[in-house]
């Protein structure tokens, strides 16, 4: 089995795209990641889900933990309207990694291995001129394997 | 919104478990990662599914993934039947990190900061003796965080 034979079509965002949007977008297609494209629809990042959770909090939390028990349970629960109409560009912050991009050829090995290295349940695929295909998830790796189980 | 108000019931795996087992209690109940409980049902572990996915990828590849590129489809496919066996705990390895738990009484913030730092899409929910009480997925937190939703 090659990465071509298991991708699926995901709704992707793009930089310019409010948190708000962005955490809809994972939350209605029960995905475990985003990929984020640009406009010619390459994969520029490919965020897995606590991260797309990172840009909706704060970064005086994420920095400090124990200040999140000095807020009340009333701030608490709406922590993310702070930033839900920036933009995900706007709360990546200087450093992005390099998408986690796999191509049509690869294999299970490889992209299991790539998942387990990248510690990303969402794996971007990407044509011959680096544009997107498809996507892997998690779940999509399980029942791949499954179906090579041996009889036993 | 405190941790008790969204937690649910997830099956659980032990140290003693197989491999194929633990993939296959993740992949019927579509979690996002596998909480490890010992006989007392205190989480020792709380692993990402990537993490999971890790246990059944041998350690080589993990090690150099430019090797995976040189064994072939059909070995490709395979691959985690060499592991499959093993139990969770032969494959952790030394390093165990500690388990990402929180009280019953964590809001929604700190679940939030908690599951962004520790990259865990799922944290295990204790009560006051430490046993096991429930579970926070990222999708619950999805759901949680939409309730919260001020009208607009």
């Amino acid at each position: 089995m090659q990465a071509r034979d298991i991708a699926i079509q995901v709704p992707t965002v793009r930089l310019t795209d409010s948190i708000a949007h962005a955490i809809q977008v994972m939350a209605l297609g029960r995905l475990p990641g985003l990929i984020v494209i640009d406009a010619e629809q390459r994969p520029r990042l490919v965020l897995p889900g606590t991260q797309v959770l990172r840009l909706a909090v704060p970064a005086a939390y994420q920095d400090d933990p124990a200040l999140t028990r000095a807020v009340d349970e009333a701030h608490a629960d709406v922590f993310w309207h702070e930033l839900r109409d920036r933009t995900v560009g706007d709360c990546l912050g200087t450093h992005t990694p390099r998408p986690v991009v796999a191509k049509e050829t690869a294999t299970l090995l490889e992209l299991a291995t790539l998942m387990a290295r990248q510690r990303s349940p969402l794996v971007a695929v990407v044509d011959g001129a680096g544009l997107l295909a498809g996507a892997i998830t998690l779940d999509r790796m399980w029942s791949a394997l499954a179906l090579t189980r041996p009889d036993d």
